[in-house]
């Protein structure tokens, strides 16, 4: 059984994951911080994480950028690995969490979805198979109409990965309307689409000679990043001090 | 029977549409038009469509923009309908279609395959019952790496036909990467992927609130443009003067 | 402003439809109806219908077969429009239903959402075009894999829909492993794809010669049923005596 | 330089290789073997390949199950290493290829093509991260309208492999349709999809709680088995006996 203290509790997500964790026998929210208190959970909610003196194996945060500082010298000092999903971070504070993983076990990871991670685990291989065959590599991503930035982090962490495993010099390319001439070798277009509520579809194309293979990603709701985080939280469950990510929860 | 003048026919698309119509039994090519002779067709060949008077009820053109004047001349002259599929015509070429429309029947449409004339005819249904209720509309389209313009011609063609349905004023968004904001609810967001050898996919998207409609065509080779000239010069033989498109040729 | 009577308001769709509503300005639940008082609502809750005398331009009925009776006979009786999507009903009942809706509007259809039914109302105008042309036509559905009947309902409706624009003798194909021969040219293909949590997903497929139409539907949650089910009650406020489905709400 | 012998030269796929080969500037045909003698070639051709002493690398086989003996005697006989994609060969032909494979190096392959094999190479990966997080794995095939199997071999192969990689066990499930019940744990569901002229399009999904993964394989034409087959005569080029597949091919 890991026990856990959600950092965010009464937010969309951190309630996503109370209902997610009562459904699971191996798991158990022992806490919950959050500032906002109208609602009413299983269990003891605290305003501020420094407050809180329960004992836990391991504390899944979604909460917000300006709550990372306070929840890394927690964790810190009370060695509890920390699942690390708010987002935002200025650069000070990745460098914070970079000297916090050196202290107390931190998973930090692009996307939380098993799915996801699963691509950019087997991405490489088939780039190495079928890069040198000389398949043209391309991204499309679709998200809802509310969505603020293009392309998505994920497709770009998406492009990363297939340009790791060529080497690093690809291109990205955004838009090919504004000149005349064919694609060129080293480069991955990334096409953003928006729409409706889509919660979020990630498609990567490789296209030869005759022959196309697409790996696509689709998600029906937001509960995977949930699902995902409690994984990682049972995975860090008496863990070493160090940086991890969500491809060291797949290799189990 | 439709007798039928192949104008270009040693070319790629001749040589397909040559090959097609041998299969149809109601159609038959009567000459041959094209400068290169090195290649053996069971009917005769001219280098000049001037110097052809074999008796013909259409003439279908996959030749070259340098040959259309002379082309759309014969054909008026002879009363003969005529199938133009020659693309990169200039203005005043334009305009000299036009005018021999006046005078003898002359079909021309961005897209010859049927598939892609049928999305033309009932997308606009569907965008008089899915944006009122508040669906957005995306387009993706998918080339080989050897395709200089984007996005296609036909990938313009639909969204054309979608702005219309809805009154004309829709923006035609081609990089969402450059600003961070909300979509807006007026545009189309047209995608161009590039890869490898893929002959021409073309997809609609429809995206609402928790649903998604996506009509999407795809060619698996530039037979399908000769097979859609080959059911226009069919649908021409003796119909008025004036100007056709493949849509005229759907409806019957 | 629509009032309308919730049948079955405390079931996951009455529930779904009572928080559409609660964002939809141009109609109101004026009371609820169901056995289960769990459930605190904004409106009045009446354990049997017959004890509701709230005035109501239509009725929404997502309750279960056994209340069908009972819900009629109370629409007829107060000459309420009443959106009926209790599924399961007896051959007796559906005869009860075609004679109350010669006294009140009622409203019944195999899939409520406003996706699928513009499906029902484009693909026979697909279907003339494609079928003379020779294209095969096919339907792939994917749901979850706690979903007990294969086909799905919806999915059959499109293959009844396809089939009625050929004429109606094409022969469904559920299964093509066991015999060794080629497509019958009058065969309608369905495949039932089950798996994970898949809301649901429909795709009708035009195979040609070297071309391929695909049509498909997503559906990402149950609350497009319940967004199906406002508008057709909107829909019947006011309107006569009949039978009507969302191929009505659609036109309008 | 690697030196090949076509057997089957005059048949479609003898052709399609005739033609890749001659843009292939490190493989050669020394020879052709084919009974038809309608084809004029670059190359010398004999009716049977016992009259064949042209000095070679490695043969490449597109002829029929009855030439296979004749051709594997001959094979082992001048030491060369072989390609063998004749299909239907009977259990004593498929003994007697093993027994081949111990004195010359053979390569046979349930389907040719680098894209296929590269996913029968990932899909094992794929599995072992989603299989136990309780993903469903369900196929997809899409044919022709004149292919007379069902399911396609590659759709078993693929079936196979994701079958291997969960210990072996699970049931391949055909048709949903004449039963009433929700899906088991360790079944794969195979559909198949007839239409048209679809030269082989596969896709195999991985459906979990609110995500899905889906990996697809889409042939746009017939060449694309000829391509592996000329990977695959280079890579024997100078291996010892053994039994080779394209999984060796891709690995290098």
């Amino acid at each position: 059984m890991t026990k856990v203290i959600m950092n965010g509790c009464n937010g969309r997500m951190g309630q996503v994951i109370t209902g997610l964790i009562e459904q699971d026998e191996t798991v158990e929210i022992v806490a919950g911080i959050d500032q906002y208190d109208g609602i009413k959970n299983d269990y003891p909610v605290y305003a501020s994480i420094e407050d809180c003196e329960v004992e836990a194996d391991a504390v899944i945060d979604f909460s917000n950028a300006a709550a990372v500082d306070g929840l890394l010298d927690y964790c810190v000092k009370r060695q509890i690995p920390v699942v690390l999903c708010s987002t935002g971070l200025s650069e000070e504070q990745l460098k914070k969490v970079e000297e916090s993983s050196k202290k107390v076990a931190v998973l930090k990871s692009a996307n939380m979805s098993l799915g996801v991670n699963t691509l950019l685990e087997i991405l490489p291989k088939i780039v190495k198979i079928l890069a040198p065959a000389g398949f043209d590599m391309e991204i499309v991503e679709k998200h809802h109409n509310q969505k603020l930035d293009a392309p998505s982090g994920t497709a770009l962490a998406l492009a990363d990965c297939l340009n790791d495993a060529v080497g690093g010099d690809y291109e990205y390319k955004y838009d090919r309307t504004k000149e005349r001439k064919k694609r060129e070798k080293n480069e991955i277009g990334i096409s953003a689409v928006r729409g409706g509520s889509i919660v979020g579809e990630h498609e990567i194309i490789f296209a030869g000679m005759d022959e196309v293979i697409e790996v696509k990603h689709t998600a029906y709701s937001r509960a995977i990043f949930g699902k995902g985080a409690i994984e990682a939280a049972k995975f860090l469950n008496g863990k070493p001090a160090g940086r991890y990510d969500m491809s060291d929860v797949i290799r189990g």
